[in-house]
C-alpha cells in the first residue's frame, strides 16, 4: 500500500514521533536503534516495525494535526486550537479560494491547503524571503505544495487575486491593508486574523470601523490537558496560557 | 450567480440571521418587514436587498460555522470550537471516509460532510429514528445530503463498513463498544469522543487500556469572547463554562 | 448565645439567604411562611426554626462571603475570588491601616474592615455622597462600620493619613492619583487596583513607570464551579469571564 | 524602627527575595555581593541598603503572600488564590478559633494564623511528625507560632476541640473523617477542603450526602498573569493549569 515518496510518521514506544518521506535506500536512527525505512515501506500504515534492537515502532498516516506538530519552524506556529476554530469560520472547505497573509513557517497554509483539497487555492503571501521558502518547502513535505501559491511581496501593493472565498490577515499590523484584502474578498466574504496584544487588537477594531467590514467578533481559545489516568483523573500542572486573540469579520456588500 | 433551490443566509441590520432556501415564489416574514425570495435571488451573495419598509437586509454564503449555529436541533448540539479541534485531530478533510455514531441533530455530521468534501463520505449511525431522520434534514437543507449514509441501528451488533479513517463516538456509554469501533477502523487511525461528565472519562480511560487503542489524550477548550470596543477592550461578562471533556486515541497496529 | 441588634442570616430549605438585625418583635415574611425573630433570638446560632407553615430554616452566622453577597448595592461590587486574593497582596490582617478609594457599595470596605480587626482601622473615600452613606449603612449592618473612617472627598487633593500599612485605589483613572497615594503610603507599602478594560491596564502600567512605584503585577482570577453530583461530576454550564483586572505594585523605598 | 530578631524581605534590583531574621552579627551572601544585617536593621522598613558592590537592596515587610512564598515546604503548598479564597468562605478573621488538618508545610496555617490575630488560635493536625516539625519551624520564622496549637495525632480518633467556628480539611481521604469533624464543628460552621483529583470530589460529595453537612458548593479558581508592559499588553504565556478543587460546607444545625 506504501509507496516511494510518500510522507509516513513513525512513532517510538515513548510516543516519540519521526516523518519521513519514503526512500527504500535510507535508514532511520533513533535512540531505540535503526530503522530500515524498506521494511516500513513493506509494511504498510496501521503496522509496526521493529528497529534492529527490536524496538517497536508504529507506522502511521499523519493527520493535519500531526503535520502542523511536526513542520519545521523559524518563528511560533499557529496553535491546533486555534487553527480548527479559524478553518470553521473562515467556512473554509474544499474548492474554496483563499488568501492567507504572512506564511510563517507555514502551519496555517498547511491546514488551508489540506482542507481545501484539490478543486480549491490557497494564494500564500510573506513578504520575507526565508518564509516564503521555509513555509513551501515544509508545503513540498507534506505532499500539499501543489495546492498552493506563493507570493514574496509587499501587500501594501494589494493582492493579485479578486473575488477570495476567504483572507486570513497574521501580519503585525493589519489595519494597514484592510483596503487592500477587501479589493481581494468576494463581497460577504470572511476575514480573520490573529494578534498576540491587546494593544493590536484595540488599533485593528478602530480601524474596522473605518473600514468596509462588518459583523466583527473577537475571542480566544484556551485549552487545558487533562492527565490520562482514570484512577486519578486531573487536569495537567500546566497549560498554555496566551498564543494569540483571534478577530473575525466579513466584508460588507455592494 | 444565484439558483431557485440553494441556501442563503439573510442577515437583519441587527445582525440576526434567517436561512432560507431560494424559491422565487416566497416571502420572508421579519420583525424589519416583508422580504421577496425573488429580489434576493436576483442580486446575489455579498449585496444588500431591501424589507418593504426599507431595511437593508445582507444576503451571504454560510460558512461551516453559520450552518451548524444555524441548524434545528433537539438536543445540545456540539460547538464549533469542540468541533474544529476535533477535526483536525481526527485528519478530516478532502476525501476521507468516516463514520458517526450519535449524530444527535446533526451539528457534528455537517462538520464532517462538508469537510470530506464530493470524494469522501461520512457514515451517520443513531439508533434513534427521530434523530437519524432530523440529522437527515438538517444536512438536505445545507446542501450536504450527499455525502452522508444513515443508519438507523444499534452499534452493538457492530459497524457496516471496515477501514474507516477515523471514527467519531459521541454516545453515552462509548466504552460499550470499543471493539465494534476498532473492529471498522483502519490500523492507525484516529478516534475521538465528547464526554460532559467526569465519571464518563474516567470509565471510558479504564476501558482503553484493556481495548486495542493507544496514543490516549484529553482535553477541554474554553472560548472567550470579547466585547467589540477597541476603546474600552475587555471579555465578556459570561461564558459556555463547559461543553465536554474531548478524548483522542489512535487504533493499534497490527 | 444570641441577642437584640445581632446580624444573622436564615437559609430557606432551598438556599435562599435572609439577613436580619434581630429585634424580637418583628417577622421574617417569606415564600414559606413568616417566622418570629423572636424564636431566632431564643433559639441561637446553628439551630433550625420552623416558619408558621411548618418549613425548616437554619439560622447562621454569616462569614465574609456571606456578608458580601448580601450587602444592598448600586452599582457591580468586587467578587469574592478577587477580594480573597487582593487582601494577601495587601498584606491586610489584624491592627493594619489601611486606605481604600472608591468604596462603592462597600464590598471591599467590608472585606477590609473585617480584616484589620478592633485594633486596625479602614479609611474609605469616595467623592460621591450616595455611595460613602450606602456603605456606610452596609457597614453598620454588618456590625463593622467601627472600624471605618469615610471620607467624603476628591482625592485628587490628597489623603488626609499617612504611613498606611497598605492602600487600595478602585477609581476609572486611578493614573490621576499615584502622586497622592504614594505620599500616604509607608515605604514599601502594597497598592491594588481593579480595572475592567485592557486600555486602563495600558494606562495605569505606564504611567507605574514613571511614578515611585515597582515590582508591579497583573493578573486576572477565574473561578469555575461544578455541579454538586458525585455520580455525575461536571463543571456547570456557564460562568463569569470577567469582572476585572488585578494590579498591585509596591510603594519604592527612600 | 526595625529590632532584632524580626523578620524582613530583601528584594534584590532583578526581583530576588531573600528573608532573614534579624541579627545585627550576621551577613547575607549574595549574588551581588554581601550585605550587611547590621545596616538593614539600621535603614528600616521602604529603604534601601547596599551591598558591598553597590547593589541596591530594598527592605521590606513582608505581606502574608510573600510569607506563604517563602516557606520552606517538603510538599506542594496551597497556592495563594485558593487560600485567599478559602479564608473568605471559611469566616476566617480575627478572634476566629479554627482547626486545619493535614498542616503539610504550613502554607495554609500561616494564612489562617496572620488572619485570626492574636485573640484566635489555629490548632493544626498533621500525623506526620516531619510535617508538624516544618509547620512549627516555618510559623516561628514568621513570627506567627504563639497563635498555633500543634497535634501530632491521627484525627481518626477525633479533634480534641470543641465548637471550632471553621475547619479546613486538607488530607487524602477526607471522607474518613467527616464525623469527627462535625463532632469538633460549632453548628452551622464551615468546612473546607481542596482535592487534586476528580475520583476524590466524587467520592467525598457521596459522603457528604450521608454526613451531617449541607450547602455544598465545588469550584476551582485559575489565575492568569499578563506581562507588565503597556505598550505590548498581554497574558504570559504559561500558566498554572491546576492546583485542586475547592469544596465547601456547612455542619447542619441541630
Amino acid at each position: 500500500m506504501l509507496q516511494a515518496g510518500q510522507l509516513v510518521m513513525l512513532v517510538s514506544p515513548k510516543g516519540k514521533r519521526y516523518f519521513r518521506v519514503l526512500d527504500p535506500e535510507d535508514t532511520l536512527h533513533t535512540h531505540d536503534g535503526k530503522l530500515d525505512l524498506a521494511d516500513v515501506l513493506n509494511r504498510g500504515f496501521g503496522a509496526t516495525v521493529n528497529t534492529h534492537l527490536g524496538r517497536p515502532y508504529s507506522i502511521l498516516l499523519p493527520t493535519l494535526y500531526d503535520l502542523i506538530k511536526g513542520i519545521k519552524r523559524h518563528t511560533q506556529i499557529m496553535y491546533p486550537k486555534d487553527i480548527g476554530y479559524a478553518l470553521m469560520r473562515l467556512g473554509i472547505g474544499p474548492g474554496k479560494r483563499v488568501i492567507e497573509a504572512g506564511s510563517g513557517s507555514g502551519g496555517m497554509t498547511m491546514a488551508l491547503a489540506w482542507s481545501v483539497g484539490d478543486q480549491g487555492c490557497v494564494f500564500s503571501y510573506d513578504r520575507r524571503e526565508e518564509f516564503s521558502e521555509l513555509c513551501s518547502k515544509n508545503l513540498e513535505w507534506a505532499g500539499l505544495a501543489s495546492r498552493v501559491e506563493w507570493f514574496n511581496r509587499d501587500i501594501k501593493e494589494g493582492f493579485l487575486q479578486t473575488d477570495v472565498d476567504a483572507l486570513f490577515l497574521d501580519v503585525r499590523t493589519p489595519w494597514d491593508y484592510l483596503e487592500q484584502a477587501a479589493a481581494a474578498m468576494s463581497p460577504g466574504a470572511p476575514i480573520g486574523f490573529l494578534l498576540p496584544t491587546t494593544n493590536q487588537v484595540q488599533d485593528l477594531l478602530m480601524a474596522l470601523e473605518e473600514a468596509p467590514f462588518g459583523d466583527v467578533e473577537v475571542l480566544e481559545i484556551l485549552l487545558r490537558k487533562y492527565k490520562v489516568n482514570g484512577e486519578r483523573f486531573r487536569p495537567d500542572d500546566r497549560m498554555v496560557a496566551h498564543t494569540g486573540f483571534l478577530i473575525f469579520a466579513r466584508k460588507n456588500g455592494e
